[in-house]
């Protein structure tokens, strides 16, 4: 199951790492603890919705452009996800045919 | 300033109501309590990943498709966004000639 906190935990990562800014930098920025944005990026812990703010905000980034994009990433993951045996597809017609 | 728990419930409230169906039909499908769901759904509570992700199935709904609409709604708020007064758009330029 993709969990929405590491998605978004990506997304505000590479969002940061694109603009070559520290953790020290953001988290100072958004006023919130380093250890916590740290935590948020490898997606171990839920944002709250003020902090999330907050955090966008830092990155001068508006938080609905986050959440698209971690709505898109999530939609590609869907249509592409495929199953790790080739067989796992067609398991129930192959059920019908033993 | 909008909050993600805010437009998030409001969403998820909306889906349920356009698919008539009732808290406690959802909460039980989604295996949430039904006071669970209805403190998110009215922006007081922030769902943890994985019960978003549960509400979401119960729903019928992908959460990459919830997460867009709250972008969606988060952004038509945001350009729509007009100052409690006129004077308000252009008060340094008040600020200036008085």
């Amino acid at each position: 199951m993709v969990l929405l906190r590491s998605e978004l935990g990506s997304v505000l990562r590479s969002r940061r790492l694109r603009q070559r800014r520290t953790l020290r930098d953001v988290s100072a920025a958004a006023k919130v603890s380093l250890g916590y944005l740290s935590e948020v990026e490898r997606g171990q812990k839920e944002a709250s919705s003020e902090l999330l703010a907050s955090i966008c905000d830092a990155l001068g980034t508006p938080l609905w452009a986050t959440l698209r994009e971690v709505s898109d990433r999530m939609s590609a993951q869907e249509s592409h996800w495929v199953p790790d045996s080739p067989e796992a597809l067609f398991k129930d017609e192959l059920a019908g045919v033993r």
